[in-house]
């Protein structure tokens, strides 16, 4: 909240301090005094909480209802599923002990010996095990199926390297869980929700994503399959920004979630889990932001427009009745209008300020404008100037915001287009990827090595088994094996 | 999900297994397999989304914004301030490692030792500590004040003794905090807080509340004073519903929250914090509920009418036609209408079930209400049956929610002015507290020591010195010394 402004990275000299610069500028998130734990700032927890607004009734639309189930989960449920344990005991926040007292050889407080438990929990990393143990109470007979639950809650997963928003060690997210009686709807929901966050994706966030399937050796630990959302961001790395599992019956073998079906047998359920999480904020960011900061498609952003009025004490009664006009007419068509009207920063201070944070568009207001009854409008993705007759701003405005929002989505297509190709030997692809890189759309056989030595070798690996490749034979582009269709290959956050 | 409905225990018989039937057969809640932590069903959880819809929207209506904060502090963060620790320090989670490992010696995983944390970390039991950190970091001049901050998070508080809603180990909740750079100013804001507390309770909860400030000696752990609020129970026991505090710059001087004033002088600022959490969903529960289930006040009711379709198969098309005419009709003014159609249920079982889960108006449609153009409706608070004419169903279902709505408040109120009264002798307070008890308004001398004994003899403690009450000199209720006021005596959850 200090008054001075200082630089942002180019994108182009570093890309890495770019970003934090961005998210420092536009006052989205800062470290807490908790090693790799975030501070999500008002202005970017707003943007969390539009996120949240639009996914949750989607989730309801879809016929999911909201649900919280606790933070800790008991040690021995983590070890159930074998792979799941596998997946998470390697960074987990342990509760050992539920006491501190004051420290008997000095100053502050220690761990009291005596209030140990006598089962250690976990922070849930994520709640598969904590809500299935709770659903095979909940199934008895096929009429309590399908059960269809959703939870917005934090999680923690202890990591070692971090980066704001991108991977933090604790997160907030949504976590879906659902229990069906066929295999078939299992997938059927799977493929919803996935497409659910495919459409967020790109109607809201501007961000368009590739659907696909991730590697066996990739998925998530317990599932029978993972299926994704891919993005490319502005350094032609991707970002993985959704999953769906379909976890088939290991966490319901793992927990005994049986139920009698109409036929009178008794089956184990089918289960899925999908989620986003912050980091999609992330990935907002790095699909539009520019070297002057934050750029938000305006269906999400907190402030689509924001007014600021120009001129000296004698002019400002005439200003500010025009400014309320404006916001008048705007606030009978959009919400999230701002007048910044602060007496103690000039109006070159503002622009800046409200341009790093991302404000779509800017309408200044001044005397000579109120002469002429028209205002000027900025576009934050262009820097475009407008002059708008007063008359016209709100249909102007909301035609300009539409632009942008459609605007956004076509460049970052078109950025992702010119940056994937196909390539069909290994040394094109170490080539590719020594260069800027992006998507490369290569053969695979099938084998985790292959995926290894090119993330060794290359540091890509392959992001998705994408839906929309037609089968199509060739040479594995690492080994030369045989293979059904092209995968993608990508460096990624 | 059972199908068995299984009976509620009468109030008068045995209240504590009355409240826990309520929850269990309203499906709101129930124990996890972690000791104190709850799972918050699905209907038990969209109560608690419309009460933090009403909130925010009134938390940002007066000027505040959210963000989120770390859900670990720093052991050494608690100790900053004397009381604070005090306070907290006897009952919190404590993540001293982060990595769990196979167990060398059997089945299942253990704690790795080498994964011991350099500081330990305590999951928040509230987070004026991690916070304020950021604030002394995010304040430097007066025109950085004032911050408004508010966040919506789980906490942990390792309880003992835990009872659904009222007491667990983790809850859900928010928490305002904020900064200012007076005295006047910070104390303007508490007080403001506690009346939209106050407003929420009566206006949306119908739960009628008593303002007032906590004794000295039962204080939030590092404030100045606690205001709270207080509502009354149906067993006459006082609920704490919500607190704001009076911080003053106990905390800011701990984690020296300084800015300069527009004099140029260097000053701490002057907060406060207030807090309710998903204890409400208990007073709730226990203001209104009766021995047939949850009653729920409309305006916060998840489903607000039900329409149960009745008759045989050969009745079918045109009761469903007159269900869907009555649905579309009340959709148009209400949200939260449920037509309730599951075939393999009867009309019988399903008017329990909706009974039981508190809807606050059911709609009965069959062969012979096509007939004659009308519909059945049955008030949940007092179960009278209404026939209503088709065409007035929407307005008259407006009405009697309002009625409903009205009605609680007014019944409550009723309640707690017939279960007070002024008392002057010790003896008559503990007849009182001996027989139903209630709340009674008793001089007192300002001692804790009186209100320990009080509360050692009778089980009943001092809840709140209320704002409304006027100076009058008396004699303290326990020990005869002087007082200026009455304060109210009550046992309390």
């Amino acid at each position: 909240m200090s008054d001075k402004k200082v630089s942002i990275a180019k994108r182009a000299e570093d890309y890495s301090r770019w970003y934090l610069d961005v998210i420092r500028e536009a006052d989205l998130a800062e470290h807490s005094a908790v090693k790799g734990c975030m501070i999500i700032k008002p202005h970017g927890y707003a943007l969390w909480e539009n996120m949240q607004a639009v996914l949750d009734r989607r989730f309801k639309e879809t016929g999911h209802q909201n649900a919280y189930f606790p933070l800790f989960v008991p040690k021995s449920f983590l070890s159930r599923e074998a792979s799941h344990v596998e997946g998470f005991a390697k960074e987990c926040a342990v509760v050992t002990h539920h006491r501190l007292i004051d420290n008997p050889d000095g100053e502050g407080v220690v761990v009291d010996p005596k209030a140990k438990l006598e089962e250690e929990v976990v922070v849930r990393p994520t709640s598969e095990t904590i809500m299935y143990d709770a659903y095979s109470r909940w199934v008895k007979s096929w009429r309590d199926l399908p059960i269809l639950i959703n939870q917005w809650a934090n999680v923690v997963r202890w990591e070692m390297r971090t980066r704001l928003f991108l991977r933090t060690t604790e997160f907030l997210w949504q976590e879906g869980h659902t229990a069906h009686a066929t295999h078939d709807e299992a997938t059927e929901e799977a493929l919803k929700m996935l497409d659910v966050y495919r459409e967020f994706a790109e109607d809201w966030m501007a961000m368009p994503v590739i659907t696909g399937s991730k590697p066996d050796h990739d998925k998530f630990p317990g599932a029978l399959t993972t299926y994704c959302i891919e993005a490319m961001m502005q350094d032609r790395k991707a970002l993985q920004a959704g999953t769906s599992h379909d976890l088939g019956q290991n966490f319901a073998e793992a927990f005994d979630v049986k139920f009698t079906d109409q036929d009178g047998q008794e089956k184990f359920v089918w289960q899925t889990s999908w989620g986003v999480s912050t980091r999609l904020i992330g990935g907002l960011i790095m699909a539009h932001s520019d070297d002057n900061g934050l750029v938000l498609p305006p269906k999400l952003a907190p402030i689509k427009v924001v007014i600021v009025p120009i001129g000296k004490d004698e002019d400002k009664t005439p200003v500010m009745e025009m400014v309320e006009k404006v916001q008048v007419a705007l606030g009978e068509r959009l919400i999230g209008i701002k007048v910044d009207d602060r007496e103690n920063y000039g109006p070159g201070f503002k622009f800046t300020e409200w341009e790093r944070k991302g404000v779509p568009l800017r309408i200044e207001i001044g005397p000579k404008d109120v002469e002429k009854g028209t205002v000027v409008m900025v576009r934050r993705d262009n820097g475009e100037k407008i002059f708008v007759s007063v008359d016209e701003v709100a249909d102007t405005a909301e035609k300009i915001l539409a632009e942008i929002q459609d605007g956004l989505l076509e460049r970052a297509k078109q950025f992702r287009s010119e940056n994937s190709r196909n390539i069909d030997s290994y040394e094109e692809l170490k080539e590719f990827f020594a260069g800027d890189g992006g998507f490369a759309y290569s053969h695979w056989c099938g084998q985790a090595a292959c995926d290894e030595k090119s993330k060794e070798e290359t540091k890509a690996s392959i992001r998705c088994v994408p839906f929309d490749q037609k089968k199509e034979s060739g040479q594995c582009v690492v080994c030369g094996g045989s293979s059904e269709g092209r995968v993608i290959f990508a460096k990624a956050y």
